[in-house]
């Protein structure tokens, strides 16, 4: 504990005092295993929060391929490389037949900025469309998608929509039909906005699963129509898959469960297992009108090491078959799960795609009203149970759930017990306060 | 050739055609070790250019603790972990007292973001200073520092001065104290027209040793003042070591050579040895300003991974007197380049930083135009004979060598036999044609 305190405060002054930490009483984080990391003290919490890490912490494979590519060559890409042009033909032969080439970078923000750049110079325009509730990134630009950051900024490039939702709908007494179409006619009008301004609509930038939202049930057709309508207005698709794709969800992209079409698919977190990669993929026109107009260059993407450990990690998923087993794994948590509701008047709503579930707390389950207090001290009894959540969502009132691939059906069922008892003491309290 | 052939065809396709890619017929480059690379054929080329692989291509220490990082515990930032701080620690400490805190990035491109919003947010000014021939990056923001991307650019919050410089000065006649004074009047002008559009002075940005602009001698003093000029408007020096930093002029630091004191230091390609990592050092009260305002987040960075492979490259670097061979061997190297001045009509100026050298080609050495073609062509001879550099600087006309830092005094004793026969070539055909 003095340890930890003493590190602590050599953190907040390297650092600085502001760096982002977990918990009340921040874990100290020494190994890692699989699904499973390990604190100082040696106690074993199982990781239900971490997808970078999609193959497991400390993939033996993931490491072998690292030392290899790093013990033979890693140099810049103005060289010939076999192995990162087989990386990016591996990743474009597992979209649709739009998606060609691929601009590797090394961090998600970087694929957005690429992504949102690649679609201005393509349409002309400079609009971007994105949903109120978002995060794609931390660059000047890309910071500005998030409502934080957009509050306040005048005359601005960016519209956001309300993201759409079931849980609670743009408005009340609809059919699922109309409130589609309520959603839509959002959409129309940042078009028409952007249209009347004179900047036009470069893009709709969207999460494919609506990850940061808080992965709501969407109305159904809305992201397909939603698709149709921006490329109608002369814009294109991108689909952020950092969150959403690899297997997250069960299906090897975001974009497949919600059914649409992207244009510019962006991927990241769990390409590398823990090393810096991330693509922004799209049509071959798309990326050589890129490639000509800025003469795009990142000193650490397109690397051998960045196509030795992306094509170990694809490997390691396919062999071990972590698609199905986030389907599997994922579809029996989330179906446990939603049984719950009803048995705490504070667990509003769970949803799940695959591997990624969110269980949403409420000050009560009429009003709806989002509990952000809840959530934490939730994750935080969980947490001393020996599981690892963080709160999420638009309202931060989410117990969110984002295992590594590898997660195993026994912890999800260690995990339901340990939810459970989270849940009663919390209530307990609760009833005592 | 046939598969140098093919392999450039799929990466055409794969990548984009306008991937960019070194010399006319492309090198297939399989290994490296040390200074050396190797083709795909087993010929090996000395490397003049790579700074990223500082301590060496496939450099043993590095791999081990990239391997031993990886499979231990590769995670995101939000727990504690004591690598990550004490790799804080160590940089910190490598600069003035000014500079305390660290935010982590992978790119750096990211690395300037967090710099020029730093600021941005501390000194509540938007207006960005820098010189008219830099390139600090590639993302929307930064791009817009390149002379390319400017172009066009109406009522802009960037000011591009003319980079200081004493072979093409930005008036004739002139002593070095009037060019220092004549350089320094054109940043006055940008901080008085900041300062009447109302947007203010926040930042000049400088690579230490205006490295893109092609490695100038500066009028003395003017880096110290301009940067008391700045401080005096309200604005924050930021110091891009990206390509001056970590022993790279022989000392640790570019502004230690040049003779400034920034606020904010921006470091990046050679950090990790080939692992991305970059980072935005400053005071402790503009780290946590940023924090704060930004809730500032990247998944990859500040990483176990990027402190244990991080401490190692320092651990190299100091252990093998890595600084004290840049500044030997650099020195040796500019001194024999420059006495090769005026042997050939074409070889107008050589200018070091230890280990980074330039040799600027020119049309004649009266009118001193530049001469890309030249240079170009020079670099492919040399190429042809097993080294490896490249054009750059502000008119494309030098040849650049910046060696891993492990270059030999052999090595270089090697190069100048074939920069030598280059020249004389390259005349010859001139004559010839």
């Amino acid at each position: 504990m003095a340890d930890i305190t003493a590190l602590r405060a050599r953190r907040d002054r390297a650092l600085g005092s502001g760096a982002s930490i977990f918990y009340r009483e921040p874990l100290h984080i020494v190994r890692g295993d699989g699904a499973y990391l390990y604190d100082a003290d040696g106690r074993r919490y199982v990781d239900m929060y971490n997808n970078v890490p999609c193959v497991g912490h400390a993939n033996p494979r993931v490491v072998e391929a690292m030392a290899r590519a790093q013990s033979t060559l890693n140099t810049h890409s103005r060289y010939l490389h076999e192995g990162i042009v087989e990386f990016a033909e591996r990743l474009t032969a597992m979209h649709g037949e739009q998606i060609e080439s691929v601009v590797f970078s090394c961090s998600g923000t970087e694929a957005i900025e690429v992504a949102l750049r690649m679609a201005r110079f393509a349409t002309g325009a400079r609009g971007i469309i994105c949903t109120n509730a978002t995060y794609h990134g931390n660059s000047d630009l890309v910071s500005r998608l998030s409502r934080t950051d957009r509050a306040g900024q005048v005359a601005d490039d960016i519209r956001a929509i309300p993201f759409p939702e079931m849980y609670r709908p743009l408005q009340e007494g609809l059919s699922e039909v109309e409130l589609t179409d309520a959603y839509l006619a959002k959409l129309r009008e940042a078009i028409e906005d952007l249209r009347a301004s004179g900047m036009g609509v470069a893009t709709f930038i969207v999460c494919s699963i609506l990850a940061n939202e808080g992965l709501p049930d969407i109305p159904a057709g809305f992201m397909p129509r939603a698709a149709e309508m921006v490329r109608a207005a002369g814009g294109l698709v991108i689909a952020d898959e950092v969150q959403a794709g690899y297997c997250r969800t069960g299906k090897w992209w975001g974009y497949e469960v919600t059914g649409f079409t992207p244009d510019i698919v962006v991927t990241g977190k769990p390409m590398g297992n823990g090393v810096p990669v991330s693509a922004t993929a799209a049509s071959k026109a798309l990326v050589d009108g890129f490639r000509v107009r800025t003469r795009h260059f990142n000193t650490f993407a397109q690397s051998p090491l960045q196509a030795a450990v992306g094509m170990a990690v694809l490997d390691e998923i396919e062999d071990r078959g972590l698609r199905q087993n986030a389907a599997s794994v994922g579809a029996w948590l989330t179906a446990a799960m939603r049984e719950r509701i009803g048995r705490w008047p504070s667990l509003g709503d769970v949803r799940g795609r695959g591997l990624f579930v969110g269980a949403e707390m409420v000050k009560d389950t009429v009003s709806r009203a989002p509990d952000a207090v809840r959530a934490a001290d939730i994750c935080e009894r969980i947490k001393d149970k020996g599981f690892l959540t963080a709160a999420a969502g638009a309202f931060n009132n989410s117990v969110k759930i984002r295992p590594p691939l590898v997660f195993s059906q026994a912890d999800a069922e260690g995990f339901l017990v340990a939810f459970d008892q989270a849940m009663d003491e919390a209530h307990a309290a609760s009833a005592d306060g």
